[in-house]
């Protein structure tokens, strides 16, 4: 069941993205083969790489692949133009999150260069995602403290922002996981994340590996674990934050946005820099992926619902500024005004 | 996968109940016989019985199981004192639901008479349940109609509050589809209701089953769609409803109530007389049953947590009385102080 720390998510290996397969988790842990841009998009839109920072990457190699494809010597003419075609797929796979669109960008910036310049630029951002990412936890858990009181805290998280999002330690559950490190953590509530249960199967057992006491709860208990004293503060990360600081997260985050400032609970997010999206003015413009209705028709192969039910099932929501008590990154906290 | 609208979820035969056994649903149609008060017991439960109300007229009849069993000429000395040890069982099986202990109180009632006058007494309540819910459902239709506007409705529901969980058209989900018989429904909107998934499985059957438009979705989607519009008013039924108009409801009915306080939508509990219980001052004293684990850390059959993962799980949550609109009972809409 455990997965030793050392090995990241996602990484290239050979002439291929190695990734692990987060549909399987945490019952099976298997590893995918990605050789070509749709095995790419097929993981990306599948979810069997998720998590924007880690999608980000993701995309970024599958355009050295696409490099590696069509840019050998001599195809100067066609190559940039087969390699563009090839990173707007890769973009479109998933919409919401911003990260992919801006590491896809960065690394098409060195297609003149040629395809082991991306690859290399893929390596660059690996890195500094590692750095960035122990920048961002560092504030966000003197931001968390700023906000709570002087005690072992009871948190709430929803969906998965841990190393399996992300390539290092994450982004509120690296958090979270830094809190606890620190003796600050007496329970973590988890929220399962329906339909596809990232709360359920992969934060429990990120916690679970790095020992850290926690709760899986029902998405719709959260509301009342508050109304109960259970909770101190919420941490959530973020798919795509737009100039006014309106963030949109997995489906059920602006729910607990709401549910906070009722109860008067602090609501932070975390997200890279990259999450940003300063070309929109707020989150009305943000698009929302709308995902199968067999997502919510059963889980797996169990099926709950009768056959032919139709459903409501966006990926995402938008949580507005003034519900947010801050959002860091690893500039520091963002406190949207009110 | 339809079901006779005639054919009641509940019913006595010879000298057994016949229930519908709603665990199985909506895949599997199988009747259960429960012959002694152990197998009343277990079916409340299991759930395979379901529903304030019609747990209530199992209970009941549970009780003139016990009769028929411990009250047999002759017995007059034994006979009380055998047959409340068994009520006191029946009413332990689901702590929360007032119904429950209304029904099963009624019944000993009778006890002195014999167990006939016990099985009679369990039918007039039937007839009386079906005289009601039809009267509820009158006063609930004109109080939503009063609240929303000159429009086809877009309601959003939980949990499942018809004619499964009642003997007769239900409550809330009742007053859905006498809006909708009368024109008044464009949509309505199913939260799945984890972790039993009542909403999915068994609601969204009754609307197919009534030809009613509706769509499914997860627990944490109702405030993202509130946000967006889509919901003019909230319908939920209740469990147990305090001197000071507290409601305990399927855990999510308290997340929905702060949601659609949040966007000003109006939130209308319907439920009989038999909910009410003036003995409690207010919600802090109702008793919250916690469920086990197994229920949260899997879906149906399909584990989706690590083995081990602890959770919370409590059956249900209190609104408190400031965020309901209105509570409609066969007497009328009665509307909080605020």
């Amino acid at each position: 069941m455990s997965m030793p720390p050392a090995q990241p998510s996602l990484r290239w290996e050979g002439d291929a993205i190695v990734a692990l397969d987060q549909r399987a988790l945490p019952l099976d842990r298997r590893m995918l083969r990605l050789a070509t841009v749709d095995d790419v998009i097929d993981a990306i839109a599948t979810l069997a790489v998720r998590g924007a920072p880690a999608i980000g990457l993701a995309g970024a190699m599958g355009v050295a692949l696409s490099a590696f494809e069509h840019c050998r010597p001599g195809t100067a003419g066609t190559c940039a133009e087969a390699v563009h075609l090839d990173a707007q797929r890769l973009i479109a796979a998933r919409p919401t999150a911003v990260n992919l669109a801006w590491a896809v960008r960065r690394a098409l910036e060195r297609v003149p260069e040629g395809a082991d310049a991306v690859l290399r630029e893929t390596t660059a951002m690996l890195q500094e995602d590692i750095t960035t990412n122990r920048t961002m936890v560092g504030h966000a858990v003197d931001t968390v403290l700023a906000h709570t009181p002087d005690r072992p805290l009871r948190v709430l998280t929803h969906c998965n922002t841990g190393r399996l999002a992300t390539a290092a330690v994450g982004t509120a559950l690296g958090t979270i996981v830094a809190l606890a490190a620190a003796g600050r953590i007496a329970e973590v509530l988890v929220g399962e994340t329906r339909p596809l249960l990232q709360g359920a199967r992969l934060t429990t057992w990120e916690l679970a590996e790095a020992g850290v006491a926690h709760r899986l709860c029902v998405d719709s208990a959260p509301a009342a674990a508050m109304s109960r004293g259970l909770v101190d503060c919420v941490l959530v990360g973020a798919d795509r934050i737009t100039a006014n600081g309106d963030v949109a997260n997995k489906i059920g985050t602006y729910s607990l946005a709401v549910a906070a400032a009722h109860h008067r609970i602090p609501f932070i997010v975390v997200a890279p820099e990259s999450s940003w999206d300063r070309s929109l003015a707020d989150g009305s413009s943000i698009l929302i992926e709308e995902r199968d209705d067999d997502e919510v028709t059963g889980f797996g192969p169990v099926k709950s619902a009768p056959p032919g039910t139709r459903t409501y099932n966006p990926a995402f929501d938008v949580t507005p500024a003034q519900l947010i008590t801050a959002i860091v990154s690893e500039h520091g906290a963002h406190r949207p005004e009110r």
